[in-house]
Protein backbone atom coordinates (compact mmCIF):
# COMPACT_ATOMS: atom_id res chain seq x y z
CA UNK A 1 0.00 0.00 0.00
CA UNK A 2 1.49 3.39 -0.84
CA UNK A 3 2.25 5.86 2.15
CA UNK A 4 -0.14 8.32 2.73
CA UNK A 5 2.02 11.22 1.38
CA UNK A 6 1.98 9.50 -2.21
CA UNK A 7 -1.31 8.34 -2.20
CA UNK A 8 -3.50 10.80 -4.19
CA UNK A 9 -5.22 11.97 -1.50
CA UNK A 10 -2.07 12.76 0.31
CA UNK A 11 -0.98 14.62 -2.44
CA UNK A 12 -4.25 16.91 -2.85
CA UNK A 13 -3.86 17.62 0.88
CA UNK A 14 0.23 18.44 0.50
CA UNK A 15 -1.29 21.00 -1.69
CA UNK A 16 -4.10 21.97 0.83
CA UNK A 17 -1.08 22.77 2.93
CA UNK A 18 1.62 24.13 0.78
CA UNK A 19 -1.63 26.72 -0.44
CA UNK A 20 -2.49 27.65 3.29
CA UNK A 21 1.55 28.10 3.96
CA UNK A 22 1.48 30.54 0.66
CA UNK A 23 -1.39 32.78 2.57
CA UNK A 24 0.50 32.83 5.93
CA UNK A 25 3.80 33.67 4.59
CA UNK A 26 2.72 36.75 1.92
CA UNK A 27 0.69 38.28 5.25
CA UNK A 28 3.52 37.48 7.86
CA UNK A 29 6.85 36.11 6.10
CA UNK A 30 8.79 32.87 6.68
CA UNK A 31 10.19 33.94 9.67
CA UNK A 32 7.00 35.15 11.25
CA UNK A 33 4.62 32.30 10.05
CA UNK A 34 3.93 29.46 12.36
CA UNK A 35 2.93 25.79 11.64
CA UNK A 36 0.15 26.39 14.45
CA UNK A 37 -1.01 29.19 11.70
CA UNK A 38 -0.96 26.89 9.05
CA UNK A 39 -2.27 23.99 10.24
CA UNK A 40 -5.45 26.20 11.60
CA UNK A 41 -5.81 27.90 7.46
CA UNK A 42 -5.50 23.93 6.34
CA UNK A 43 -8.31 22.80 8.53
CA UNK A 44 -5.45 20.24 10.38
CA UNK A 45 -4.38 19.73 13.72
CA UNK A 46 -0.70 21.01 14.04
CA UNK A 47 0.02 17.05 14.61
CA UNK A 48 -1.67 16.11 11.61
CA UNK A 49 0.32 19.10 9.71
CA UNK A 50 3.29 17.03 10.49
CA UNK A 51 2.35 14.29 9.25
CA UNK A 52 3.15 15.77 5.59
CA UNK A 53 6.13 17.84 6.12
CA UNK A 54 7.91 17.22 9.08
CA UNK A 55 9.33 20.72 9.83
CA UNK A 56 8.44 23.99 9.03
CA UNK A 57 11.81 24.08 7.18
CA UNK A 58 10.18 21.29 5.25
CA UNK A 59 7.46 22.87 4.34
CA UNK A 60 9.19 26.11 3.07
CA UNK A 61 11.17 23.70 0.80
CA UNK A 62 7.35 22.61 -0.81
CA UNK A 63 6.51 25.96 -1.40
CA UNK A 64 9.40 26.43 -2.63
CA UNK A 65 8.76 23.51 -5.42
CA UNK A 66 5.23 24.11 -5.80
CA UNK A 67 5.93 27.27 -7.11
CA UNK A 68 8.83 26.49 -9.38
CA UNK A 69 6.51 24.24 -11.07
CA UNK A 70 3.66 26.08 -10.69
CA UNK A 71 5.90 28.08 -13.31
CA UNK A 72 7.45 25.21 -15.93
CA UNK A 73 4.81 22.81 -15.78
CA UNK A 74 7.69 20.59 -14.36
CA UNK A 75 10.00 20.40 -17.62
CA UNK A 76 13.48 20.76 -17.19
CA UNK A 77 14.31 23.92 -18.68
CA UNK A 78 17.80 23.67 -19.00
CA UNK A 79 17.60 20.95 -21.08
CA UNK A 80 14.12 21.65 -22.71
CA UNK A 81 14.57 25.40 -22.83
CA UNK A 82 10.85 27.51 -23.08
CA UNK A 83 11.02 30.04 -26.09
CA UNK A 84 10.96 34.13 -24.59
CA UNK A 85 7.22 34.22 -25.61
CA UNK A 86 6.32 31.37 -22.86
CA UNK A 87 8.46 33.22 -20.67
CA UNK A 88 6.29 36.29 -21.20
CA UNK A 89 3.56 33.98 -20.73
CA UNK A 90 4.88 32.65 -17.14
CA UNK A 91 4.90 36.73 -16.39
CA UNK A 92 1.55 37.01 -17.60
CA UNK A 93 0.37 34.05 -15.50
CA UNK A 94 2.37 35.73 -12.31
CA UNK A 95 -0.13 38.87 -12.73
CA UNK A 96 -3.15 37.08 -11.88
CA UNK A 97 -1.63 34.75 -9.20
CA UNK A 98 -0.61 37.82 -6.37
CA UNK A 99 -0.51 35.44 -3.31
CA UNK A 100 2.09 33.40 -4.53
CA UNK A 101 4.50 36.49 -5.91
CA UNK A 102 3.40 38.22 -2.65
CA UNK A 103 5.21 34.53 -0.86
CA UNK A 104 7.87 34.28 -3.58
CA UNK A 105 9.18 37.55 -3.25
CA UNK A 106 8.76 38.13 0.67
CA UNK A 107 10.89 34.70 1.00
CA UNK A 108 13.46 36.29 -1.17
CA UNK A 109 14.14 39.25 0.52
CA UNK A 110 14.12 37.23 3.67
CA UNK A 111 16.40 34.63 2.03
CA UNK A 112 19.14 36.86 1.95
CA UNK A 113 19.21 37.70 5.56
CA UNK A 114 21.79 35.57 8.08
CA UNK A 115 21.58 31.45 8.27
CA UNK A 116 18.23 31.44 6.37
CA UNK A 117 16.46 28.58 5.73
CA UNK A 118 16.33 29.34 1.59
CA UNK A 119 19.86 30.87 0.86
CA UNK A 120 20.44 27.79 -0.78
CA UNK A 121 17.71 27.30 -2.34
CA UNK A 122 17.90 30.50 -3.95
CA UNK A 123 21.56 30.07 -4.27
CA UNK A 124 20.97 26.93 -6.71
CA UNK A 125 17.76 28.46 -7.95
CA UNK A 126 19.50 31.20 -9.87
CA UNK A 127 22.71 29.60 -11.44
CA UNK A 128 20.01 26.79 -12.79
CA UNK A 129 17.64 30.12 -14.04
CA UNK A 130 20.24 31.84 -15.33
CA UNK A 131 21.59 28.55 -17.13
CA UNK A 132 18.32 27.52 -18.40
CA UNK A 133 17.01 31.69 -19.36
CA UNK A 134 20.82 31.24 -21.63
CA UNK A 135 19.37 28.34 -23.84
CA UNK A 136 16.17 30.15 -24.00
CA UNK A 137 17.89 33.32 -25.38
CA UNK A 138 20.37 31.01 -27.67
CA UNK A 139 17.22 29.47 -29.05
CA UNK A 140 16.32 32.51 -30.23
CA UNK A 141 19.11 34.24 -31.35
CA UNK A 142 22.54 31.91 -31.58
CA UNK A 143 25.48 33.54 -30.01
CA UNK A 144 24.27 37.11 -30.45
CA UNK A 145 21.59 39.00 -29.54
CA UNK A 146 20.62 41.62 -31.79
CA UNK A 147 22.03 44.43 -29.48
CA UNK A 148 25.57 42.89 -29.31
CA UNK A 149 24.71 40.90 -26.12
CA UNK A 150 26.17 37.11 -25.61
CA UNK A 151 23.09 35.02 -24.29
CA UNK A 152 25.18 34.57 -21.26
CA UNK A 153 25.23 38.12 -20.82
CA UNK A 154 21.79 38.81 -21.02
CA UNK A 155 20.41 35.82 -18.92
CA UNK A 156 20.79 38.04 -15.58
CA UNK A 157 19.16 40.61 -16.63
CA UNK A 158 16.01 38.81 -17.53
CA UNK A 159 15.93 37.30 -14.51
CA UNK A 160 16.33 40.55 -12.40
CA UNK A 161 13.75 41.74 -14.78
CA UNK A 162 11.10 39.44 -13.78
CA UNK A 163 12.72 39.87 -10.05
CA UNK A 164 12.77 43.11 -9.82
CA UNK A 165 9.22 44.07 -11.71
CA UNK A 166 7.11 42.00 -9.00
CA UNK A 167 8.34 44.46 -6.70
CA UNK A 168 7.14 47.69 -8.37
CA UNK A 169 3.60 45.54 -8.92
CA UNK A 170 3.32 43.96 -5.27
CA UNK A 171 3.36 47.63 -4.32
CA UNK A 172 0.85 48.77 -6.92
CA UNK A 173 -1.04 46.00 -8.46
CA UNK A 174 -3.77 48.06 -9.30
CA UNK A 175 -1.54 50.28 -11.53
CA UNK A 176 1.96 49.23 -12.61
CA UNK A 177 1.30 47.04 -15.41
CA UNK A 178 3.85 43.90 -14.66
CA UNK A 179 3.34 42.44 -18.81
CA UNK A 180 3.63 45.15 -20.46
CA UNK A 181 6.80 46.69 -18.38
CA UNK A 182 8.23 43.23 -19.28
CA UNK A 183 6.83 43.07 -22.90
CA UNK A 184 9.33 46.98 -22.89
CA UNK A 185 12.11 44.69 -22.15
CA UNK A 186 11.66 42.13 -24.46
CA UNK A 187 11.61 45.41 -26.94
CA UNK A 188 15.28 46.00 -25.87
CA UNK A 189 16.37 42.44 -26.27
CA UNK A 190 15.33 43.32 -30.03
CA UNK A 191 14.39 46.11 -30.72
CA UNK A 192 12.24 44.55 -34.26
CA UNK A 193 9.78 43.10 -31.59
CA UNK A 194 6.60 44.20 -31.93
CA UNK A 195 5.53 47.30 -29.37
CA UNK B 1 20.56 75.83 23.13
CA UNK B 2 19.83 72.94 19.66
CA UNK B 3 17.89 69.81 20.94
CA UNK B 4 20.21 66.92 21.30
CA UNK B 5 18.87 65.49 18.20
CA UNK B 6 20.18 68.36 15.93
CA UNK B 7 23.42 69.01 17.37
CA UNK B 8 26.38 67.81 15.83
CA UNK B 9 27.22 65.23 18.36
CA UNK B 10 23.36 64.19 18.44
CA UNK B 11 23.30 63.92 14.20
CA UNK B 12 26.51 61.41 14.94
CA UNK B 13 24.92 59.23 17.64
CA UNK B 14 22.31 58.97 15.82
CA UNK B 15 24.33 57.86 12.63
CA UNK B 16 25.70 55.11 14.89
CA UNK B 17 22.63 53.89 15.79
CA UNK B 18 21.52 53.28 11.98
CA UNK B 19 24.71 51.85 11.30
CA UNK B 20 24.14 49.44 14.13
CA UNK B 21 20.14 48.76 12.76
CA UNK B 22 21.94 48.30 9.20
CA UNK B 23 23.90 45.25 10.74
CA UNK B 24 20.90 43.57 12.99
CA UNK B 25 18.79 43.50 10.07
CA UNK B 26 20.75 42.64 7.36
CA UNK B 27 21.17 39.66 10.02
CA UNK B 28 17.51 39.26 11.02
CA UNK B 29 15.37 41.28 8.86
CA UNK B 30 13.11 44.10 10.75
CA UNK B 31 10.84 41.67 11.84
CA UNK B 32 13.55 39.73 13.46
CA UNK B 33 15.32 42.62 14.86
CA UNK B 34 14.88 44.33 18.16
CA UNK B 35 15.70 47.61 19.49
CA UNK B 36 17.65 46.00 22.13
CA UNK B 37 19.63 44.34 19.99
CA UNK B 38 20.67 47.57 17.93
CA UNK B 39 21.31 49.38 21.10
CA UNK B 40 23.79 46.96 22.24
CA UNK B 41 25.79 46.98 19.08
CA UNK B 42 25.49 50.72 19.30
CA UNK B 43 26.63 50.72 22.88
CA UNK B 44 23.49 52.06 24.54
CA UNK B 45 21.22 51.49 26.89
CA UNK B 46 17.79 50.61 25.06
CA UNK B 47 16.23 54.23 27.07
CA UNK B 48 19.06 55.80 25.50
CA UNK B 49 18.87 54.61 22.03
CA UNK B 50 14.75 55.99 22.71
CA UNK B 51 16.10 59.63 23.28
CA UNK B 52 16.99 59.24 18.78
CA UNK B 53 14.71 56.96 17.61
CA UNK B 54 11.31 56.85 19.34
CA UNK B 55 10.40 53.86 18.34
CA UNK B 56 11.33 50.76 16.24
CA UNK B 57 9.67 52.10 12.88
CA UNK B 58 10.99 55.82 13.20
CA UNK B 59 14.02 53.77 13.42
CA UNK B 60 13.21 51.62 10.11
CA UNK B 61 12.62 54.97 8.80
CA UNK B 62 16.31 56.47 9.70
CA UNK B 63 17.79 53.60 8.10
CA UNK B 64 15.73 54.47 5.00
CA UNK B 65 16.31 57.82 4.96
CA UNK B 66 19.98 57.31 5.58
CA UNK B 67 20.58 54.47 2.63
CA UNK B 68 18.94 57.21 -0.40
CA UNK B 69 20.88 60.10 0.87
CA UNK B 70 24.33 57.29 0.51
CA UNK B 71 22.76 56.48 -3.06
CA UNK B 72 22.09 60.26 -3.91
CA UNK B 73 24.25 62.64 -1.09
CA UNK B 74 21.45 63.71 -0.53
CA UNK B 75 20.34 65.86 -3.98
CA UNK B 76 16.94 66.04 -5.48
CA UNK B 77 17.09 63.31 -8.10
CA UNK B 78 13.82 64.35 -9.71
CA UNK B 79 14.56 68.24 -10.20
CA UNK B 80 18.65 67.46 -10.99
CA UNK B 81 18.61 63.76 -12.15
CA UNK B 82 21.83 61.95 -12.60
CA UNK B 83 23.31 61.24 -15.72
CA UNK B 84 23.36 57.40 -16.82
CA UNK B 85 26.87 57.71 -15.26
CA UNK B 86 26.51 58.52 -12.46
CA UNK B 87 23.73 55.75 -12.00
CA UNK B 88 26.44 53.05 -12.91
CA UNK B 89 28.64 54.69 -10.19
CA UNK B 90 25.47 53.92 -7.80
CA UNK B 91 25.50 50.24 -8.30
CA UNK B 92 30.12 49.98 -8.44
CA UNK B 93 29.53 51.80 -4.94
CA UNK B 94 26.79 49.30 -3.78
CA UNK B 95 29.03 46.64 -5.06
CA UNK B 96 31.57 47.79 -1.85
CA UNK B 97 28.79 48.10 0.28
CA UNK B 98 27.28 45.01 1.29
CA UNK B 99 25.70 45.33 4.37
CA UNK B 100 23.73 47.98 3.39
CA UNK B 101 22.41 46.40 0.47
CA UNK B 102 21.62 43.37 2.16
CA UNK B 103 19.45 45.37 4.07
CA UNK B 104 17.75 47.03 1.76
CA UNK B 105 16.79 44.13 -0.08
CA UNK B 106 15.80 42.59 3.01
CA UNK B 107 13.16 45.23 3.82
CA UNK B 108 12.17 45.54 0.05
CA UNK B 109 11.19 41.69 0.65
CA UNK B 110 9.77 42.11 3.75
CA UNK B 111 7.67 45.44 2.68
CA UNK B 112 5.48 43.13 0.83
CA UNK B 113 4.03 41.04 3.47
CA UNK B 114 1.29 42.51 5.53
CA UNK B 115 1.06 45.76 6.92
CA UNK B 116 4.75 46.20 7.05
CA UNK B 117 5.92 49.46 8.42
CA UNK B 118 8.44 50.05 5.48
CA UNK B 119 5.27 49.28 2.77
CA UNK B 120 4.14 53.09 1.92
CA UNK B 121 7.71 54.17 2.03
CA UNK B 122 8.51 51.72 -0.80
CA UNK B 123 5.55 52.65 -2.93
CA UNK B 124 6.27 56.03 -2.51
CA UNK B 125 10.04 55.91 -3.32
CA UNK B 126 9.36 53.73 -6.50
CA UNK B 127 6.95 56.73 -8.00
CA UNK B 128 9.37 58.99 -6.82
CA UNK B 129 12.50 56.57 -8.50
CA UNK B 130 10.75 55.89 -11.45
CA UNK B 131 10.08 59.92 -11.88
CA UNK B 132 13.84 60.71 -11.57
CA UNK B 133 14.97 57.35 -13.84
CA UNK B 134 12.75 58.89 -16.58
CA UNK B 135 14.38 62.29 -15.96
CA UNK B 136 18.20 60.58 -16.19
CA UNK B 137 16.99 59.06 -19.66
CA UNK B 138 15.32 61.85 -21.16
CA UNK B 139 18.29 63.90 -20.56
CA UNK B 140 20.18 61.28 -22.30
CA UNK B 141 18.21 60.48 -25.31
CA UNK B 142 15.03 62.42 -25.57
CA UNK B 143 11.84 61.58 -26.13
CA UNK B 144 13.27 57.96 -27.73
CA UNK B 145 15.97 55.56 -26.58
CA UNK B 146 17.91 54.11 -29.75
CA UNK B 147 15.18 51.04 -28.87
CA UNK B 148 12.74 52.97 -29.72
CA UNK B 149 11.50 52.63 -26.19
CA UNK B 150 9.87 56.03 -24.43
CA UNK B 151 11.85 57.39 -21.03
CA UNK B 152 8.73 56.62 -19.32
CA UNK B 153 8.74 53.17 -20.63
CA UNK B 154 12.16 52.12 -19.59
CA UNK B 155 12.76 54.05 -15.90
CA UNK B 156 10.77 51.00 -14.27
CA UNK B 157 13.02 48.08 -16.27
CA UNK B 158 16.36 50.39 -15.25
CA UNK B 159 15.09 50.15 -11.26
CA UNK B 160 13.91 46.23 -12.10
CA UNK B 161 17.59 45.76 -13.11
CA UNK B 162 19.01 47.26 -10.13
CA UNK B 163 16.81 45.82 -7.75
CA UNK B 164 16.88 42.13 -8.89
CA UNK B 165 20.83 42.15 -9.72
CA UNK B 166 21.01 42.81 -6.24
CA UNK B 167 19.58 39.61 -5.27
CA UNK B 168 21.67 37.67 -7.80
CA UNK B 169 24.55 39.24 -6.40
CA UNK B 170 23.71 38.80 -2.31
CA UNK B 171 23.79 35.29 -2.77
CA UNK B 172 26.58 35.29 -4.62
CA UNK B 173 28.51 37.88 -3.27
CA UNK B 174 32.37 36.38 -4.89
CA UNK B 175 31.46 35.10 -8.37
CA UNK B 176 28.51 36.93 -9.70
CA UNK B 177 29.68 40.53 -10.91
CA UNK B 178 26.98 43.05 -10.40
CA UNK B 179 28.40 46.21 -12.12
CA UNK B 180 29.48 44.00 -15.41
CA UNK B 181 25.72 43.23 -15.49
CA UNK B 182 24.44 46.46 -15.26
CA UNK B 183 26.94 47.76 -18.00
CA UNK B 184 25.88 44.72 -19.83
CA UNK B 185 22.35 46.47 -19.12
CA UNK B 186 23.13 49.87 -20.57
CA UNK B 187 24.44 48.47 -23.95
CA UNK B 188 20.85 46.94 -23.81
CA UNK B 189 19.29 50.44 -23.27
CA UNK B 190 22.64 51.95 -26.26
CA UNK B 191 23.89 49.62 -28.51
CA UNK B 192 26.98 51.90 -28.92
CA UNK B 193 28.22 52.03 -25.18
CA UNK B 194 31.14 50.53 -25.07
CA UNK B 195 31.40 47.23 -24.14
Amino acid sequence: MPSIQHSARGHARREEIVRAAIEVIAERGYRGASLAAVAEKAGLSQQGLLHYFRSKEDLLIGVLQWRAETDTGGRDIVADPMSLAATQGVVEANAHREAIVRTFSALLGESVTGDHPAAEYFRIRYRRVREAMTATLRLEWGDRLPSGLTPEEAAPLVVAIMDGLQYQWLHEPESFDMPAAFKAFVRLLDPKAAP
